[in-house]
C-alpha cells in the first residue's frame, strides 16, 4: 500500500467522497488498517451507540434482531464509520490502542484502555466479528475490529479508579464544566453570581462545581420540579435553589431574582427548546450566557437578546477545551454531591 | 383608563395573551396610546417590512392590492402589532417622538425623529389611516399611527446629515461591526488577524472597518467570487483578499491561510447555511468566531468544533451592543470604502 496522500490533521485524506468535504459530513471513510504517520489505531471493544441512532435502529427493524445487526455491518461496510444516515448520529467507542504512528500527537500508548471523545461519525471504523456478540437488545455494542484517530482526535485513558461506565458517563458531560470554569474565571476577580439551569443533571452537577472551584461567589441552581430540588439540596452544590420551568421566561427571571440574581454567568444545560429567552432576561447586563443544550436555536437566541436590549455574551457551548476530561474525571473524583447526583440518574 | 399595572422595561405589562409571554412570543399586545412611565410613543410616519414577510403577503395576494392592504391592518388590529403570523417577522418603523414618559431611560426627546431598532414582532402598534397612503408595491409602508417603546426598547435618532434610507441600512446591520470591535479589542494588545466571511457587504465591509478601528493587525477579506473582490480591493478596506466558498470547509482553510491566516478572530457576516466547519477550521487555537448569520446552525457548530477538537470561543452574534448605532453611523461617515460598498449594494 502506498500513501501517497499527506495526512491531515482533522482526516480529509481519509474523505473518500464527497471530495472537499470534513470527516463528518462524508458519505463515506476510507478505514484501512495502514496509518498515516500522525494516526492511532484502536482495536475495537464496544461501540456506544448514540441513543437517538439506537432507538431509530430499534423501531425499524422491532423484533428481528438479526436484520437490525445486518443494518448496523451494512452502515459500517458502506460508509466506513458508524454514522446513521437517518439520524446523522454515530456515539463513540472503547478500545485498547493498538498501534501509534510515529508524529501522532495524541499522547498515547500501546496498551492504553482509551475512550474516544469525538464522535463515530467522524472515526473510520472496521467491524470484523460479524456483531455476533451483540443482542441487539440496546445501545452497548461489544464488537471487534479497528478504528482510527486522527492527529487532532480525541482520546482519554480510561482511569483505573473509577467504573468504566462512571468514566464513560463523566466524559460525555466534560465539554460543560471546563467551558463554564473558563468562563467564571473570567468574572471571578470581583463578585461572581453563577445560574445553572438543569442543575441537577450530569452537566448541570459538574458545572455548578466547576463554577465553585473557578471562583463563583454564589452558585443558583435552577431545577424543574421539587424532587429534583430535594436532590440538589442534598448534594450541596448549590448556594440557592431555584424551582422554575426555564421556558417561562418571567418565572425564572423572578426566581433567580429572589435567589440573588440576576448572575454574571448563565450555564444552560437542559435538553428543551425554548430557553433563550429566559437565560437572558436571567442575566445581568454584561454577563455570558453557555448555552450547551442541543435544543438551543441560534435565531431565537441572537433575536431574543437583541428584542430584549441585552447586552450579554453569549456562548455556543463548545465540547472541547483542552483538558476537559481529566478535570471533569478530578471534579467527580472530588465531590461527593457530583457523584450522588450521578447516581440518581441511573 | 387606571393603569393598575406595574410596567416592565421588556414589556410584559402589555402582553394580553398569552400570560407570562414576552412580547416577541405574544399572540396579542395593548396597543393603547396611554403611557406606563416608562414608555415613548411614536407617532408613525413609516413601516419597514420584514423582507420575507412582505414576499409572503405580496405571493399570497397576486395583484389584489387591497387585498393585502386589508391583510395587514387585521393583523396590526388583531395582535397589536405587525407580525406576520406565517414567516413570523415585522420589521421597523420610522416615526417622531410624540410623548416621553417621565421616567423613560431612552434618553429621546419629543419631536425626534426616531427609528426603531428593535423588531416590529414586539412592538406595540395602531394604524390609523387605513393605509390608504400605501400602494403595496413594496416593504415601504407609508401610513400614519403610533407605536410604543418599552423602557429597554433601543430606538435611534436619524442623524440630519444623512439621507434616510442610508442611514437606515448602516442601522439595520450595526449589531455586526460594534461586537466585532469589542471582540478584537480582547486581542489587540498582540497580533490581531481578523478575517471577515462575506467581506463586501454590508455587514462585512463595517465590520472589517471596526476591526481596523480596534486595533487589527490584519485584515483578511473572503468573497465568493471576482467581481465582488474586485469591489473590496477598490474600496481599501482588507489587506487580503481571499475569493472561496464559505460552504467548503477546505478550500476556506487553505485561502485563509494562504492570506496570512488563521485569524485570532473570525466574523461570518454571509446569509447561507454551512459555513460552520470553515469559519471554526480558518481560525486559529484561543481565537474566536462570531456568527452574525442568521442561517448558523447552533448544533452544526457545537458538534463541529467538538469533531475538529477546535478550542475556539463562538459567540451568538447578539445584535444589540451599547452605542452600536452611533460607532455604525461614524464608521460610516468616515470610511469611503464602507460608503462605496453600501452604494453598489443597492
Amino acid at each position: 500500500m502506498g500513501v501517497l496522500v499527506e495526512s491531515d490533521p482533522v482526516g480529509t485524506h481519509r474523505v473518500l467522497e464527497p471530495r472537499g468535504a470534513l470527516p463528518q459530513a462524508a458519505a463515506r471513510l476510507d478505514a484501512r488498517p495502514e496509518l498515516w504517520p500522525d494516526e492511532v489505531r484502536i482495536r475495537v471493544e464496544r461501540l456506544n451507540l448514540d441513543a437517538a441512532s439506537y432507538r431509530q435502529l430499534a423501531e425499524k427493524h422491532g423484533e428481528d434482531r438479526d436484520a437490525l445487526r445486518a443494518e448496523v455491518l451494512d452502515i459500517v461496510a458502506t460508509r466506513g464509520k458508524m454514522q446513521n444516515p437517518v439520524t446523522g448520529s454515530g456515539g463513540m467507542l472503547i478500545g485498547v490502542v493498538e498501534e501509534v504512528g510515529p508524529s501522532s500527537p495524541l499522547g498515547l500508548s500501546v496498551g492504553d484502555r482509551v475512550a474516544t471523545l469525538v464522535s463515530l461519525t467522524l472515526t473510520p471504523l472496521v467491524i470484523t466479528d460479524g456483531l455476533t456478540a451483540w443482542d441487539g437488545a440496546g445501545e452497548q455494542v461489544p464488537t471487534a475490529g479497528h478504528a482510527i484517530l486522527f492527529g487532532r482526535s480525541i482520546a482519554a485513558v480510561l482511569p483505573a479508579d473509577l467504573a468504566t461506565e462512571d468514566a464513560l458517563s463523566v466524559m460525555d458531560v466534560c465539554g460543560a464544566p471546563a467551558l463554564t470554569a473558563r468562563v467564571v474565571a473570567q468574572y471571578a476577580e470581583g463578585d461572581a453570581v453563577v445560574t445553572v439551569i438543569g442543575a441537577a443533571g450530569k452537566s448541570g452537577s459538574l458545572s455548578l462545581a466547576a463554577a465553585r472551584a473557578a471562583g463563583a461567589t454564589r452558585l443558583i441552581g435552577v431545577v424543574p420540579h421539587e424532587a429534583e430540588a430535594a436532590a440538589l439540596r442534598a448534594s450541596g452544590l448549590a448556594d440557592e435553589i431555584v424551582v422554575a420551568d426555564a421556558r417561562d421566561p418571567q418565572g425564572l427571571r423572578a426566581g433567580v431574582a429572589m435567589a440573588g440574581g440576576p448572575g454574571q454567568v448563565t450555564v444552560v444545560c437542559v435538553d428543551v427548546p425554548g430557553c433563550e429567552g429566559g437565560a437572558i432576561l436571567a442575566t445581568r447586563a454584561g454577563g455570558t450566557v453557555i448555552f450547551f443544550s442541543m435544543a438551543t436555536s441560534f435565531s431565537a437566541a441572537a433575536l431574543g437578546a437583541e428584542g430584549l436590549a441585552a447586552d450579554v455574551t453569549m456562548l455556543v457551548g463548545n465540547g472541547y477545551v483542552p483538558g476537559h476530561a481529566d478535570l471533569a474525571l478530578d471534579l467527580y473524583r472530588s465531590s461527593p454531591g457530583v457523584r450522588a447526583l450521578f447516581a440518581s440518574r441511573r
